[in-house]
């Protein structure tokens, strides 16, 4: 008879589902589960905050507590594979605390091995006919990719469906690099003329949500006909009816209609007055971003900075982020080239999730040897939810170029001359902006506090140069603070450009 | 300007959703959402119980609180086609009592058509070839037909499947009739054989529950293959690894199986061992079950109640069910032949639905003259719950015919001269068995209290000219009150042949 | 070494708690909960309808489960203490399934016995001479006496109270019979002109709800002063700051209250205007429902059903109520004498509790032997949630007295011959109000069904009759079916009447 | 006509509640009420991390959603009064995103002014007639002092009680203060002593949970009697019952315990053979906690640290801390001399808490002038949980003393060379051990990066020479980094001598 414990079973039974890491922070008995995955096999990397876990079950996708120890191989099998079945989520498993250290006969506990990769279906054939012959009628086409083409790995017969098919594509922000951005095809710098005037739209793995204005008017023609393809089918039909309802595994799919394209040999023109429309958009958003980015005056602005970053970026590069104007400019000036290379705050915005992002994806890669960064672009704001994690990157050496895009504020901030006047004026807790924050806070201290690297970034030449520098560098986290104009006049007049770029 | 309701919302919202019944006690306010949807064309029946309203949110599969007027139509389309995509289940619209009132102008709402059917999606091409070459390889084969196939409506190319396969099915409690009872290659009543020694499965939109034993040993063969074919992604796998994935619409899935089966000319011999085994089975069980359903001593059991009701009932009658051994062994002798024409108290034997389905399916039979009868077979303790809710049937004479079998008890109960006996003993809250109920109570005539017919049913003779009494009447409910033995040795001897006939 | 169950346990922790009766229906596993605790010497009641168990967790005052079978004895303590101590409320306690038949060693589990009563505190000296101040300066004062002070058994130092003070008091609905109904210085039949008038209001352990329409205008005096005796310090200043806060126990502080007027001497003169405002109205009120009461016509009216079981029934009975009209009227008609002596469906109107509250009062009354009868006055609707308990009724020979006013519906009914009429236009479900049930129901054969005795009562003479004889029967419930006017003109009449009723 | 929007509301609500700091961080919508709550005269102090905030309200006292615009002041009056009345404790008011900017006329909302203090209790006369005579005969009698006492303000009327009645007294973690850590009857530093042998405990607003090991046997002794001071009625009772149970306000109840010591002018002596054994323990645990603190060996260890800390602090200040060992040990070596000068993790010892507090409390400190200064003494794990929130401190220039005692890990670290060469042996999340940090991290520098004061402490000359500078600035910040032992065998010793400490 062989014992084993509570914790060695948890250990185990991820360690069988072919996890791999473990995130956490240690207290009685979370302890003894981290050391037996580390037994096990398991990567353990020790954080610095964790938020709100007993909140977790309700916002889960599965959530369960083993009723004894036998019962956490099963269970744990049985989240591991909701997580990934049907449209992937996160799952709960709660195991009270004296399970940990209890013991049990290990041949009373029956052996659950990992769940397969998740199982495929295909369109229905008259859908997707359905859906082609829709196409055909188009005079001005649209596809939108989501981060469900992502989840599905559906890239490398996207790529040859659009290209086979000539349509202009958009992706949503978890969508970007399942296409490379610079695909000729990729109409994004003319996300809202598309959005608006596109009659058919083939809709990918993405939700109709408020991030694409739920498909409704004002924003999209009242008569669009959308083709949905689409994994779960309770999100079928969500706030618009599908001219086409195609139900399955978006891989799959994109496959059978580019049988159906490839037979019939039809391709939408190249030299329509949708494509002429979409291209001259492009071009003069383009002139415009470019205006603004090239503009020398100083502090920078934000399409200075990202012009920059974008020219020095790896293709290969994984781009973490968040924050409110950071997060939202930089997906537009940030090219993504390959998918599921890209992590941000998601549907509802979540500050403080960028730094546990980004020190997961550096630990995988650097386990991997793979030679690919991870670049994590934050906000001021955003870098305070969960900053002190910069001690966690270099405490395991993870080399992460952190970029704080900093204004000194939230939306706007002020500059240090006008801080310092105003704080002569009184209490500051009754007259300083919600929005403010201390004005050119040195977060690349913080960084260098920890023994990482730091660099105080005014100028182009010194963002330039402390980007090549932080990504020749291997071996530890480096972090650009990057002071832009915290004006708000300044912010209108971007905040103007901006909403233009997007028409 | 035209003024709505939020009532009146609600009606048609509910209207346009093509809902043609509701159901509900009204109280204020309730009362005006009754009288608008009457006044949309909804029907409206009048019950005598509500139970746990508050508690619903919890085991729904979507719940949602309109955030104003103007958001009804659209929550309630959300609400409509979320409990019919996927795999099908209940929502919660949850509108706050002073909306009901509350008025809008017409022009602010937008109007939400009517969802469609639900989107159907196709297995993959590999699992279908990997499913048919693991039936090939089958010995001892069987197809589990659940209320997925119902659902889905896979009876017509089910039946060719199985015919032009030659496999032996069994259905589950709630997938009878998808298939008629008494199909040649039904081997229910061999069910526990069946499961035992089969070595490949292939199982029809089931879930391997409790119902099912977990499709664990020791009521599983260790070994068994299960081809498992299912609409929801996240029940793939649950708790056995399946040798082939089919995943989506179960009618769409069977249809590729028989075109494979077709195209290939494979048929499972009739000639084997298995289907000898089978067929020993059934007929051991078959004479035994025909033994105690022809004893003639009195009182009555199980197996000659429903031996003689199962002779009348015409064939295309809906059989609602609830109880105990009622439902357990009445789920065995009572056929059915039509899909979903049953209805009973489901995965989690909630009591006290019966009454509720009975009169919800004899409304809809009588609005469409359909000429089908609706026979709800409830156990004594069952019909307590909600036995009330006879004055609902005769208040909108719905010919439901009701069958109490009563054995004065739960699993068990106590005859009328020992139970008198134990009353001069002392206080009857300090020793009488907590199963029992009052001996020989007069449930038919609290069906009489409301007008309807009521039975008082001793003998076969009693039971066959009662059931065609009832059957003939086609103005109001029946109440048959059978009395049964209920001593609890008899219990034990009926279980005892009862688990023998499963084997 | 002596092994005990969990369901041992349970029984013999509730045993120690000093529970005496158990209500339930058993099923797997509680039939060894309810046996075992049988023979722990508590009483069993089986009922026949259970509602929504897993939604009490969410309306409970304490909920827990028990982490292991050693626990059990310390957390039911904690249940049952806390469901005394401070406000009264329900408590929940969830015990696993699998711990019922578990075992452990007896040794090993810590014993704990019954708490004690719960804790008394007294008003602060300064908040008692306040209040006094405030009294002493009232022209128009008024105690309200809530169930607060029935709980607090403060019937005794109360009546010495307000007839040392001379003050008018006004019981809400469950405060009633803490001082007698009859007693000279209840305004109870003048309770919309007290409240609106009074100056200074002695609040007893009441709460601003909305059945004391929150103490606000405008059906309170804006200028109204309050003086809050409370025992729980979150209500205190709920909706009203009061102008004295007496936080403690009802009784003590009614106590204190009562040492210093009887210190000072001082009692409210009998001769105000505010008397004699009040003596007038309840003699206008008193008159204008006599009128009702004794009206002859046929079928008879809510004020002469009342008017007669009043008379009839004897001064110590329980009176169960539940119902809408019903309820409310026959709370105004029917005196309660003893405090403690009155079950209503409480602040939230839960309907479907009356049936549950008299078979917990008949079962107490009968095991005591106390010569009391309980007597249970229900509408048809209300009857309608729960009436299969008249079989529990029948099987413990619990003499409970069932009236149920029969309106034939929800507010109002039909009467037979125009529903008839209506039936023959169309689809009932289409046409019927909501607010209908079938017409002269039998209630009364749903009660001789079980064995119990039933009356149809028409007429004063059948209903006097029909009273005394079920008052005489100390072996069987009884059911009277009374049939009133159901319809509406009538009902409005009565309305009106009603509310002026209680100017 | 005056408009008012929801936001304007919350602010005056709150300004009526007599709130005067808000703390949050802005986001649309709450930008506005922000904006607004300074326009109302509320300071606002903006944070760099807020969590779970959808999860609070599971964990309030009261928790609502006003359903208009015109609720919002009595729910908001509502929240304030029951977040101090009774049991304090926080209360969640959740206001629809789309209120905020929602408009309602002024002369529509009625309003509501500040709750008044809470309302106050006395104790039952019986009951302080037992516990005094139970006092009586106690031989080892000991008061326990918990947060009761500091929340009911009882300090004088407790200091008289503590010398008249010449008792020994131990204050719970929160309660320190209310009477001064070096009054001579303290012995705290006899805790495990007095708690064991103590006959009589007189608990003065402490709750039996696991800080006081629920009051059972082994720690206590099984015979103790224990007289109940408590507020809450619930509360009393739980886990031991009462010899007396004193319910009421901790204040008035503890002056009529003085009264009645007074007039019989008992006094227990000051020569008995439970002083003797007290002091003698006092004694030793002194000199071995002295030892400790003056070991001069480096790195330096908890004892000499909170020694040399102890010495330099002002009486005074208000100590905020967090951690394990840090808030441990820290609790026993850093007096408090006043109440509610105090602030730590609490019952659940939530981690991330301190600076929070330390923010409000100097926010609070310097609006007020009052020359106190806030100390936050915190654990190096502990301070990464909101490590950020410095940037607050700096920002509104709240000059706390921030103490971080750095053992390089949670309970146990490494020191820089061990870690060093353990980095060479491969991937550090496979091998370095859960508990470690980053090894002589400068949090310091965090500080710096800000504008505040940092001082890297080694020895006990930097950590007196650092303190002195940081208490002598008042506009700044500071932040010592006091570098302790982190070898886990240095921590078994003091964990030894610690326990020996608590004896």
């Amino acid at each position: 008879m062989e014992e084993v414990t509570g914790a060695q079973l948890i250990a185990e039974s991820l360690k069988a589902q072919k996890v791999e890491y473990m995130f956490g922070i240690v207290g009685v008995p979370v302890i003894e589960v981290a050391m037996a995955a580390q037994a096990a096999g398991i990567k353990y990397v020790g954080m610095r905050n964790e938020q709100a876990v007993e909140a977790c079950r309700l916002y889960s996708k599965f959530a369960a507590r083993p009723s004894s120890l036998e019962a956490i191989p099963s269970v744990i099998e049985k989240a591991a594979r909701t997580s990934m079945y049907g449209r992937p989520g996160a799952c709960y498993v709660d195991i009270a605390g004296d399970m940990v250290n209890a013991k049990v006969d290990r041949s009373k506990v029956r052996e659950v091995s990992c769940c397969p990769p998740p199982p495929v279906s295909l369109a229905d054939h008259d859908e997707i006919t359905k859906a082609i012959s829709v196409l055909k009628t188009a005079k001005a086409p649209l596809i939108i990719i989501g981060k469900g083409a992502a989840y599905g790995r559906a890239e490398t017969v996207l790529k040859e469906f659009v290209e086979m098919s000539g349509l202009p594509f958009l992706p949503t922000p978890m969508g970007k690099g399942v296409l490379p951005d610079d695909h000729p095809n990729c109409v994004a710098a003319a996300r809202s003329r598309a959005l608006l005037q596109a009659d058919v739209v083939l809709l990918l793995g993405a939700r109709l949500n408020w991030i694409l204005h739920f498909g409704l008017p004002p924003r999209f023609n009242p008569d669009v006909k959308i083709i949905q393809v689409e994994l779960c089918p309770e999100e079928m039909g969500n706030n618009v009816r599908p001219a086409a309802a195609l139900l399955g595994d978006i891989n799959a799919i994109v496959t059978q209609l580019l049988a159906c394209v490839r037979k019939e040999g039809w391709k939408y023109p190249s030299n329509t007055e949708w494509w002429s429309t979409l291209k001259e958009k492009i071009a003069a958003n383009a002139k415009m971003s470019k205006a603004l980015a090239l503009k020398e005056t100083l502090p920078m602005n934000y399409y200075t900075v990202f012009h920059h970053i974008s020219q020095l970026l790896p293709h290969d590069c994984i781009i973490v982020s968040e924050g409110a104007n950071t997060m939202d400019i930089g997906r537009t000036m940030l090219n993504n080239y390959l998918p599921r290379h890209r992590l941000d705050a998601g549907t509802f915005g979540t500050m403080g999730v960028g730094l546990g992002f980004a020190i997961a994806a550096a630990a995988l890669e650097k386990s991997e040897n793979s030679g690919r960064r991870v670049v994590c672009v934050e906000g001021d704001s955003a870098f305070g939810f969960s900053g002190m994690e910069v001690e966690t990157m270099c405490r395991y050496n993870l080399p992460v170029v952190l970029i704080v895009v900093n204004n000194n504020g939230i939306y706007s901030g002020m500059d240090p001359k006008t801080w310092k006047e105003m704080a002569k004026m009184g209490d500051l807790t009754s007259i300083a902006p919600p929005v403010s924050l201390l004005p050119e806070a040195r977060y690349d201290e913080v960084m260098t506090a920890f023994g990482g690297r730091g660099f105080l970034v005014r100028t182009v030449e010194e963002l330039r140069s402390a980007l090549q520098l932080s990504l020749s560098d291997w071996e530890k986290p480096s972090l650009l603070n990057v002071l832009i104009d915290p004006s708000s006049d300044r912010k209108q007049q971007v905040i103007g450009a901006f909403s233009n770029i997007r028409q």
